[in-house]
C-alpha cells in the first residue's frame, strides 16, 4: 500500500522552481483578488474574454432531448490541452493496495454504460446577480444534456483495493494553468463516499461519438446530479487520499462564502432550476420575444441534482400569479424533465418565469440567493416578451 | 422567364398584417438604434447575452489545421431553426427560365466537392475598437476553418437559365427575427458575378458529418474569401434579382460607414489576419501568458480573403521590431497558412503580435480602422505575457 503524497500536479511551483525558470518578475501580477463588481459598473474584457471562449446553450435549444455537441454549455478554465490518446494513461493511487496504469483500450474493454445527464455550471446565473461576482459572465444558459458512455468507476476503485480510512478521492486532469496566485493543473476531489456512488462514470463518449477534445479528450469523469466543476476532463490521475484534499478547486474556488475570509460550505449538487425555450422569435440586439397575440403553448425544461423535479410553475405577469405546467416524467434520473403550459397570449409587455420543484421540496427562488462566488444561484429565469 | 417579385420574407411586417395579430403596442419597441459605447461604458448585458450563445474559436484550438466542431466560431442572427429536412426544399426562382425546387436527396446526386475554408465574422475585432460599436462583441475569436461539401451553386443557377440582365442574387435563410425594426428571414445578396464563381459551394456537409444544425442544417451557401455574413445558412431560397437587392443585411447593416447617415460601401472579402496561438500557459481571470523563459516559438495562423498570404511579421515589444517568420505555403486557397518564428523568450512582460500580408499587398494595421459597424476590423492582436 502506497502512502497518499501531495501530487506534483496539485500545488503552486514553488519559489525555488520558478527561480530555475529565471526569476518571479510578474507572476504574481498576472492573478487578481476575487472580486465583485462596483454598483454600476459594466462587464469587463477579462470576463467578456471568458464569455467570448466558453459559452451556453443557446435556450431554443432546449427543444432538443439531448443537445447537440457545440450546443451543450462548455467551461474550459484554462487552456484546452493536446492529449496524445496512444500514450496517454489513466493512473489511479494514493491510498490504494494496487496502483493501475490503464489504457483507453484497456477501459473499452470494461463493461460500457451510457447514461444521459444534464450538467450545469455551479456558476450559472453568475452576470444577473447584485452586486455582480466578476468571473466567467454567465446569464442562464449554462447547461446542456448528453448521453455520456464510459465504464463505471466504482468496479475501478474496488480493482485498486481501497486503504482503510481513505477519506477523499482526487480527479486530476491536464488543463494547466494558475489562479489566484496558484499555478496548478485542474483538479477535484469527491468525498469517498461519493465517488464509490454506482452513478459515476469514466466516459469517453458523448452522443455516441468519441469525447469532443473541449469536452475531455480522452477521458473525462461524471458525476451524475453535481454540477459541471465536479465533472473532471482530460483526466489523468485518480488519487485517494486518507485525509481531506485541500487543493485550489475544493478549498478556494468553490465554495458559498458571504465575505473573503469566510471558510464557506462546499458547492456540490445542482439546485433546481427550470428554463423556458423562449417563445415567438427575437429581436437581434436586445433578445426580446416577439410573440403572435392568440394560443401559445409555453414550453421548456427543469431539472435537479437532489433527485426529480414534481412541479414547474409558470407566471406571465413577473410573479403575481402562477399556474401549473404539465410536467413529463423523469425517463432519466439524471435528465431534464419537459414541461409545457397553455398561454392564451395578450397584447402587451410580458415577463414570464417558470419556477421548478424537487421531489427534496426544494423550490426556485425568485429573489437572489448571492454569494460572493455566485456559485448554485437558481434565481428564476426573466424572458421578456412583447405580444403584437 | 417569371418576373422577380418581392419575396414575402424579404420584408418588415405590415402595418396590415401587424394590425392583424393584435396591434403594434410594443413592437417597435424591442429594437433600438445602433450606437456606439460611451467612453469608459463597460460591456452591456445586450451585449453579453450575444456573447453567452455566439462564442468565437478558443486560441489554443488554431492548433489544429481543421477546426472540431463546436469550437469553429459561430454567430447565430436571430434563433436557430429547426428544420424538417424531409419536407425541405431549396427553391431557384426569380428572374429565371425554369424555377427549380430540388430535395437533400437531389443535391446529393450531384457533383459532390470538399473544399477547406477559413472562415471569419465580419465584427470580429469589434470590442477592441474604441470607441466601441455595440453589437455581437467579438475580440479576435471569430474564425474557425473546416472542410465543407455539397455541390458547386454555378451548374445549379446554369440549370435554372438566368434571364438577361440578372443582378444580384438573393439567398434567404430559415433564421427569423427582427433587426432596428426590421422583421426579416435572414438573406443576403451576391452580385451576380461573385454568385457564379466556380468556387462557391452549397454544402451539406461540415468536417465530413452532417450539417451541425448550428451551423445551418440542412443546407448552407459557402462562398469562400468573403466574410461569414455571406455564407447564409439554413437555406431554402435562392432569388435571381433584375435589380440591386435592398435587403436589411446588404442595404441597411453590412456597411461600412463612419457617419450614422452615410450611404456607405459594403462589407465584402475578408481583409488579412494573423493570430497568435497564445504561447505557454494563461491565468484564468486575466487569460495573460506565463511563458518559461527560454527558447520559444512562436507559431499561428494566417489568411485573407484576397488571396494568399505572403508573408508574416512578429513583434515582441509592441511593434517597436518586426521579425518575418517561416510561412507555410497555401495547400488550400481559402484556408489559412501556419507561421511560426523562435523566439528567445527572456525575462519580464512583452506584447506580442502578428501582422499579415497578402499577394494583393494588403498589411494589416497597427492603428485600429474604425467604422461604426466594426466591420472588417483587421487590426493586430495583442497577447500579453509574462516571462518567468
Amino acid at each position: 500500500m502506497t502512502e497518499p503524497t501531495a501530487s506534483e500536479h496539485r500545488r503552486a511551483a514553488t519559489p525555488e522552481e520558478r527561480s530555475e525558470r529565471g526569476g518571479e518578475a510578474g507572476v504574481t501580477d498576472v492573478s487578481t483578488p476575487g472580486r465583485v463588481a462596483e454598483p454600476g459598473e459594466g462587464i469587463t474584457v477579462d470576463e467578456l474574454q471568458l464569455a467570448a471562449r466558453n459559452h451556453g446553450l443557446p435556450l431554443e435549444a432546449l427543444r432538443y432531448d439531448v443537445t447537440p455537441v457545440g450546443l451543450h454549455y462548455l467551461l474550459v478554465h484554462y487552456d484546452i490541452p493536446a492529449v496524445d490518446p496512444d500514450s496517454w494513461r489513466l493512473r489511479i493511487g494514493g491510498h490504494v493496495e494496487r496502483p493501475l496504469a490503464l489504457s483507453l483500450g484497456d477501459l473499452s474493454e470494461r463493461p460500457r454504460v451510457t447514461q444521459r445527464v444534464t450538467m450545469e455550471c455551479a456558476g450559472n446565473g453568475r452576470a444577473r446577480l447584485a452586486p455582480r461576482p466578476v468571473s466567467q459572465p454567465w446569464l442562464v444558459e449554462a447547461v446542456g444534456t448528453a448521453e455520456w458512455t464510459g465504464t463505471p468507476l466504482a468496479p475501478l476503485l474496488a480493482e485498486a483495493g481501497l486503504g482503510q480510512g481513505a477519506v477523499d478521492v482526487v480527479f486530476t486532469g491536464a488543463d494547466h494553468g494558475i489562479e489566484r496566485g496558484v499555478e496548478q493543473d485542474y483538479e477535484r476531489a469527491l468525498p469517498f463516499a461519493d465517488a464509490l456512488g454506482e452513478d459515476l462514470l469514466l466516459a469517453y463518449e458523448m452522443n455516441g461519438a468519441p469525447l469532443p477534445v473541449q469536452h475531455g479528450f480522452p477521458l473525462r469523469l461524471i458525476a451524475p446530479g453535481w454540477y459541471g466543476m465536479a465533472h473532471v476532463k482530460w483526466l489523468r490521475d485518480i488519487t485517494v487520499l486518507d485525509r481531506e484534499f485541500d487543493g485550489f478547486q475544493n478549498a478556494v474556488a468553490y465554495r458559498l462564502r458571504q465575505q473573503p475570509e469566510d471558510a464557506g460550505e462546499p458547492v456540490t449538487r445542482i439546485e433546481p432550476r427550470a428554463l423556458l425555450i423562449p417563445p415567438g422569435f427575437p429581436d437581434f440586439m436586445s433578445r426580446i420575444r416577439i410573440v403572435p397575440a392568440g394560443q401559445c403553448t409555453l414550453e421548456g425544461r427543469a431539472w435537479s441534482g437532489y433527485g426529480p423535479v414534481t412541479a414547474v410553475e409558470l407566471t406571465v405577469d413577473d410573479g403575481q400569479s402562477w399556474t401549473r405546467a404539465e410536467l413529463g416524467a423523469p425517463e432519466h434520473p439524471y435528465a431534464w424533465q419537459h414541461f409545457a403550459v397553455d398561454w392564451p397570449a395578450t397584447t402587451g409587455r410580458h415577463l414570464l418565469s417558470a419556477r421548478a420543484t424537487d421531489a427534496t421540496g426544494r423550490v426556485q427562488p425568485v429573489q437572489q440567493p448571492w454569494n460572493r462566488g455566485g456559485f448554485a444561484n437558481n434565481l428564476v429565469q426573466r424572458v421578456d416578451v412583447v405580444v403584437a
